[in-house]
């Protein structure tokens, strides 16, 4: 099967090298806006051949989107413009109700899976990607019932040589439940370094005493704006009510501190120890 | 050397199992309040025999206390009333003010360290243990010239034993450091589990969606009330200053989101980025 991928960097790049291993992809065409990741792209052997976005289209099999999510539902409408009914578009986006509200109106609509493989690292462009990096991971497809039956099921084939489990979910409950297990995350981090960068004015003391707790909390917060804001714009109103949340629970924490109630504070970790359970299971 | 270890867990365990590796510790005796962890300890080969305190002190060149901040605290007096002049005790606690202050005046202060390495997970017990999980961590001494020379001096030796690098600091700026450092991350994990579970009604959901930036980020969440309450007591002030300003710059992200700045947005996550730079040199 030939693909093209738009957008080789971490997430383009560790599927463009995991279907390589798995025999899946017999070429693949690497689209990017930058020069400098498909020439990076090609070094790797993540891709066989950098090509422009119309030429890679007309000649794959199977379109993958994997660039930021805003960009991502810029190119989908032209990228349908351009296939027949025998050739598969797929995206990689971490928000799904607006590129699949986006398309709901287009003539080839049904050749689009809308997919979005649960796992990132904090690290970008083509070196940073890992073929293993989606075992054991979900992924998830949205809005299965607008997909034709052939393209849902080569987008299904694609996932499993991925070594993801498959999760079926419609494109607005998807957005509800990332927002509070993956970007609220996003944006504790964040704060949080900014908090530490703040506070702590020597920056020689954070580097000495950063223990691997403190490593582990603001890894996230390496996660360039390029990726994130356009998550955080598209999923506005998810991110806003889980975050106002959060800042509710934090609040909890200070009036236990500030009265001195430590039995309340006890039981706020007690509860907040109960993700064990639901994670390790 | 002898040495008495008071509280076989994690963190007692660990320094045990590290220090009998290298050669340090011909015999080891455990005290606990937990005839399950002493005995898990002795399977585990961490320590040699559970003893009672006063008989593990009066036979041990080195006392090393790792038990919870709050009763590290109130045991420190009546283990310098136990010693002579030529043993020498240390503690493993994650606040230092309190209990350097609550032995200012003790006519054997000089025989104690005050020490803290920067490393733990969120697991407890003595089956958690690991004989490398300090190497390449931070190893805090606090107020060192109120210690004896030859007193410093072993701990240091011990320290250095343990493979990790040395750190001198005064007490007070060890507790506000800290507090950036360690004690918000585990609040903002605390509060990110309940902002979860709150919001997240599905539990299944969350296990299946989980990422691994979810996992990590929200991996201090499972550490438990037992030794965390009393950390956050005894830095009452510090963590509450910090908690403000972790409140505040969260709020910084609510207002960009709100208020749909994308630009003010980007700029809040270029300056967290700048984390990377300080924590990976």
């Amino acid at each position: 099967m030939k693909i093209s991928i738009i957008g080789v960097g971490l997430i383009g790049g560790s599927i463009a090298l995991k279907l390589r291993e798995k025999g899946v992809a017999d070429f693949i065409y690497g689209i990017d806006n930058s020069s400098r990741h498909l020439d990076e792209a090609l070094h790797l052997k993540i891709i066989d051949a950098k090509v422009d976005l119309e030429y890679g289209i007309k000649n794959s099999d199977l379109v993958i989107i994997a660039i930021p999510v805003d960009a991502a539902r810029k190119v989908l409408p032209s990228v349908l413009d351009l296939i027949s009914e025998y050739q598969t578009v797929m995206d990689a986006g971490s928000t799904k109700a607006g590129i699949v509200n986006g398309v709901k109106e287009h003539p080839k609509r049904s050749r689009f899976v809308a997919f979005h493989p649960m796992w990132g690292t904090e690290n970008s462009g083509p070196k940073s990607a890992i073929a293993e990096s989606f075992s054991g991971k979900a992924g998830v497809i949205c809005n299965k019932e607008e997909s034709a039956a052939d393209a849902l099921s080569l987008v299904e084939t694609i996932v499993k040589s991925l070594d993801m489990h498959l999760i079926y979910m419609d494109a607005n409950d998807h957005d509800v439940h990332t927002a509070y297990i993956s970007h609220i995350s996003h944006i504790t981090s964040y704060a949080l370094a900014n908090t530490v960068l703040e506070k702590e004015r020597e920056e020689d003391t954070i580097f000495q005493l950063a223990s691997s707790g403190f490593s582990s909390t603001v890894r996230l917060a390496k996660s360039h704006p390029e990726m994130w804001v356009p998550i955080f714009k598209q999923n506005k109103e998810n991110v806003l009510d889980v975050l106002n949340e959060h800042i509710s629970q934090l609040r909890k924490f200070k009036a236990a501190l500030e009265k001195e109630n430590y039995e309340y504070l006890t039981e706020l970790i007690s509860n907040a120890n109960k993700i064990r359970g639901i994670l390790d299971k």
